[in-house]
């Protein structure tokens, strides 16, 4: 709920004329969901492999690379976070500022060690 | 062609009975298949998430959940093969077990970087 | 030059009564100091360890708590710099923000990487 | 105990006149120690950089090169030990060679989650 309103940019500043609610990806919703469904055939291709007897390296060789599309679509998801969620409450100030890039901090301590 | 000759077991030692050509990883193929249909869904749950404008950082958090499962396949995978494709090299001696071990660590090396 | 410019807090909102060009992680100049000692330690003793022909597997053991401390460490270096050179940048806004904000989003693209 | 003795390459197959008890690793002792060094270095380099206040992200770029060089030379350990002390132990056969190889995963698990 909190965090739901925070993250919310304030339409005025940055969508004008949008409808209410715009988070700051969803610019590139399209874009994002293009590169989830891509990373969701790179899967599917997978079970194929495994399905088909492929060269155990190939299969690691396709999990390196579904890893790296993920990793591509996480830090695309972080750049706009940072530009508009966090850049939000920077602009609004207080303790809720700090709170955002600690939050987001967390988030990309999770996303190193995974 | 090469390697898909050289990483079958031979029939005879490893799987006495069994049909032909069997790889390393097919003993555990069902369980493979079904680690890569669950990450399919928490791919297609990242979808949902951007479709229905979840916050970024509980995306983030599921991105991370996702790559973890990839990385937890891809490892359970060169188990099977260290221990079947890298061993059967290793017993039949000469340079293709070095060979093997090579390929194995750049697939690691590979796995390490993304 | 401009990076110079740009990363420094002003003195008077953040450092009063200190001396110019305060960085955003000066004040855990210590702690970042006695962190990357240790870390130093660490490879010295990886030095030994290799000297004394300690069986591999325990060497790796070290070699990832080396990792995990130096990745620990540009955590939070990334956090002090988030919420003080780019939330200043923010605060100032203009394009600059969304360069600063680019810019470290590389930067954490490079330590997924690494 | 156990280990000491398992991973150690018979001398009279892999070394002759060698000295007794030489490890997986001891051929390349030397270039380890290099590499090691060299770490230690990039280090120290940060130490410096933290006092002379560079700009974080060229920190954070130099902490990124420390990582990477660990983990070659974690790498170049890995590809040692399996061409040495594992491959021994599958010469061996028996559960240890078993053992061996989920040893190595679980140290391979750990530098990914690193």
């Amino acid at each position: 709920m909190d965090t739901q309103a925070a993250h919310e940019v304030p339409e005025t500043t940055d969508t004008p004329g949008a409808e209410s609610g715009v988070h700051g990806y969803s610019k590139q919703k399209d874009q994002h969901l293009k590169r989830l469904r891509r990373i969701e055939g790179q899967i599917r291709g997978l079970q194929r492999m495994v399905e088909e007897d492929v060269y155990c390296i190939d299969i690691l060789t396709q999990v390196s690379a579904g890893t790296k599309a993920l990793q591509a679509f996480a830090l695309s998801l972080l750049e706009e976070h940072l530009k508009h969620c966090v850049a939000a409450a920077v602009e609004q100030g207080g303790p809720e500022a700090d709170a955002k890039v600690s939050e987001a901090t967390a988030a990309i301590a999770r996303l190193l060690r995974s």
